[in-house]
């Protein structure tokens, strides 16, 4: 399993950034080829280290195939073309493969 | 499920850092009482945003009392006291519920 995870900073203005992720971005996400998964996290808590993590979205492919072909498809690329729209605090996006430890 | 998400910073020492990791902190933290699910990600692609992201962690616990249960017992205090000696490039920690988009 390969995990796209993205951590929004802290928004301008959250109530907006909210009802855009709402009403836009997730039926945006959710049309990905591929989408094996999709959780959002609203409650996050730092326990360790600093900075603003204001929410975190992760998104799970069958591979690193699965994942590519998901963003090169127009709904991938209508998706990450929408995530300044509403990400106006910034945001990291990282790309990994799953391993049991 | 509440997920503890780890982000280690690209270390001093990567050799030292992984045998560490692979020695000691992976049999620690699997002695956590209520760990479901622990994945060790070596292979971060950063797509969007700045950082040395250089591992990330994933333990699973069913619930937020599961977590904080773990995190007080004395595996949890060993596993945690743990971090600073092989982490020397710093770490990130969060706690966040996992919800279905």
């Amino acid at each position: 399993m390969v995990r796209f995870l993205v951590l929004y900073n802290t928004p301008e203005d959250p109530a907006e950034f909210h009802r855009h992720y709402r009403e836009v971005h997730i039926p945006l996400a959710k049309s990905l080829p591929g989408l094996r998964r999709y959780t959002v996290s609203r409650d996050v808590a730092l326990i360790r280290g600093a900075g603003p993590y204001y929410m975190i979205a992760e998104l799970d492919f069958d591979d690193r195939a699965a994942l590519e072909a998901a963003f090169a498809s127009p709904e991938g690329q209508a998706a990450a073309q929408d995530v300044p729209k509403f990400a106006t605090g910034g945001s990291h996006s990282l790309v990994y493969d799953l391993e049991d430890a």
